[in-house]
């Protein structure tokens, strides 16, 4: 019988592991000065809020209501025993899903959209800017906008912008304006095109763009999909309801945590809660973050002080990193095409916390398909990298182990990268 | 505070409303004789659980545990008070609304693709073939027969097939097998092809080519995704668990259910359990029927016995049809292009239990934009018919009804259609 745990409640706080780690994360440095990032210093991108959350102390942050208001229309997200794949992978593992698809956009990133737009509605901002690429970031905070009436405009890479229509009629859908990167409509932009008046774009140049365009105009602000604290904050919702449905399903301790990290919010959201028991010493749960081995900056990345963007515009992080100019191959899992890794999930790899594993996008696809034809749901590309790991360590295996793994989104606006696979034309770089 | 309301159980039973009416619907009749249909007669195509189904007396049949089971990874589907679409319309009316498109394919076809696969699957049966048109119930069939281990073959709609290939993929990622119809693999197919290798197809051709292979194979059966009695049957988990969460949220009683009608089977699944109380005469709820003024069946069409198929192989079904050779206009709502309604729901109407409501393309879009910018879900553009319907009755009224919007599934994979309207492409026909 498969296990669905819906008598659990909608968390009232998000949980903050800064508080907990034996060591502070190193400090985000200023661009310029090289010295420790003042608050200030982000008031023309951020609201105070967000600012706050952002070097927060404290163990547990409170909810506001219209956020939990919000998040009620589809949390708490669904948590499912896949028996069908145990069965298929011949393993003695209980495996639970937690799975954020069935959310307004189909994926975890509604969790931290919303919450940014509700942070920067009542700081009287009245128009967000921000970037996306296959627009998964991009359409979560144009329903988010549209929640709290903000104005939202969105610079998309270029080459996403003309193949992979479907996620920009979304942010339209909701309201909010979509622009190709690199575009006529800022500095940055107009200097690429200058350049190379055929560029695609990337996530870099589309980075650069939306920080421009926000840090000109006192009315708006900016906002981030992944990598920074407040961002991962905003995601423990996801871990914290997996751990009350667990223990309704009378599970008290999970072995392995399997997800996928591409800046590491949505791993980082389902696994913290669950590192708050590892290091109060109440559990010992390993975590696992699959990255795929064509952009694999937690195996094969230095851990060092990086920028988050191509021009150098952004805070130094210390994060492992491919390099702020790496740019990986265009594998489908857009998501994950990121050089850098959150600075906290870095610093938890560090502390020895979480392992990072590297997929491939065969096995990723491989895995998808596996778990469509027997759980029914079809992974989004990033959540395939978590279940390709977790499926090479189950499969046959005979210990009880209980497992959860992380599924970040449905991949229904990638299908056809699925009929890429099936019909043999995707390579693994 | 939206109300989200968990703690409701899966219903473990159907309810068929055959054995609570005033008086029996008409039968269905044979296309040869005319006289009454026998079970018999059925044998070729369904398994003979579904045929007593279709002709059964009792109020409820219980839900096998198989079924339920799958039933579990996403049912109860959510039910939620839209606040915020209240306060854009100024009205009194408290709005609930259920939604099946939380479901692993995005709507509530699944519900009854996983009984037909499991009763054909229990009488064992091997292959499935159905047709499709844009592919909701391809790829519902596809996601059940992944579940029950049944090989699935699909004739979809030539013209569908081409231009919109996103359900197509979805189809194949469960490993189902997809025919453009017309096809070369069956008699009805080269016919219509003799006549005009460029045909489109249409359901007609599609039912026919699926209808002459399962006859001509014994391991076979054909699965049919409305107008059945079955069909209906299986969805009253949608109205149950609707009446459940209702309760819990303090609703005693509902005033009006909106939803939209192609065939049918969503909105009797979703109305039927509401007519038994009416039929007992413990209530007063009003049934609103939304179809599109494209395709009228219950508004401009005739009360009568006509076929379910364009060759007129199909039973004679006593039903509000257009004629069985009517051909819609190409509006977007693929769901709702159907020359007949499902002879149960027609009854209903013929009774007075349910009234039906046309609505343009152009009124059940601006209702969708209107319901994604306030309450953040892109219905699928049949569920914005109901949504207009409601929305013009609901704008302005002081009357403290409460209503029920039958959200039939998620527009996702309609992206496409919503940029069209936005851009002022659409027309009305």
């Amino acid at each position: 019988m498969s296990t669905s745990s819906p008598a659990v409640a909608v968390p009232t706080h998000w949980y903050n592991i800064t508080a907990d780690l034996p060591k502070p994360p190193p400090p985000p440095l200023h661009p310029g000065t090289g010295e420790p990032i003042q608050p200030a210093d982000l008031a023309a991108l951020f609201p105070k809020a967000l600012i706050a959350q952002e070097a927060a102390s404290e163990s547990y942050i409170e909810i506001p209501e219209p956020i939990r208001d919000i998040y009620a229309t589809w949390r708490p997200s669904p948590l499912f025993r896949a028996t069908r794949l145990e069965q298929e992978l011949g393993t003695a593992a209980r495996i639970y899903v937690k799975y954020e698809g069935a959310s307004p956009v189909g994926s975890h990133k509604v969790n931290s959209a919303v919450a940014q737009a509700y942070f920067n509605a009542d700081d009287g901002v009245t128009t967000l800017t921000t970037e996306t690429g296959a627009g998964q970031w991009g359409s979560a905070l144009a329903f988010a906008c549209a929640m709290f009436g903000i104005d939202l405009e969105v610079w998309q890479v270029k080459a996403s912008y003309a193949t992979k229509p479907y996620r920009r009629h979304l942010i339209e859908t909701y309201g909010g304006t979509v622009h190709p990167s690199p575009s006529e409509l800022t500095e940055s932009g107009r200097a690429v095109l200058a350049d190379d008046p055929d560029s695609p774009g990337s996530l870099g140049v589309a980075v650069s763009e939306a920080v421009e365009v926000a840090a000109s105009n006192p009315a708006a602000r900016y906002a981030l999909g992944s990598v920074l604290n407040h961002v991962l904050l905003h995601q423990t919702v996801i871990g914290q309801e997996t751990i009350a449905q667990l223990r309704a399903a009378g599970e008290d301790s999970v072995d392995v945590i399997y997800g996928c990290a591409g800046g590491g919010s949505n791993l980082a959201g389902l696994a913290f809660p669950f590192l708050r028991e590892v290091l109060h010493e109440r559990a010992a749960t390993r975590v696992v973050a699959a990255e795929p081995s064509a952009c694999p900056s937690l195996t094969a990345g230095e851990y060092r002080y990086d920028h988050g963007d191509l021009a150098g515009l952004t805070p130094l992080l210390k994060m492992h990193t491919l390099g702020q100019d790496f740019v990986p191959s265009p594998i489908h899992a857009g998501g994950l095409r990121y050089h850098g890794m959150a600075p906290l999930l870095s610093h938890a790899v560090e502390l020895g916390y979480v392992e990072g594993q590297a997929i491939s996008q065969q096995d990723a696809f491989a895995a998808g398909i596996l778990f469509s034809r027997t759980q029914g749901i079809v992974p989004a590309p990033e959540a395939c990298h978590g279940l390709a790991a977790a499926v090479a360590d189950l499969r046959g295996s005979s210990t009880p182990t209980a497992v959860v793994l992380g599924l970040s989104g449905h991949g229904q606006l990638d299908l056809p990268a699925y009929a890429a696979y099936l019909a043999g034309e995707l390579t693994d770089t």
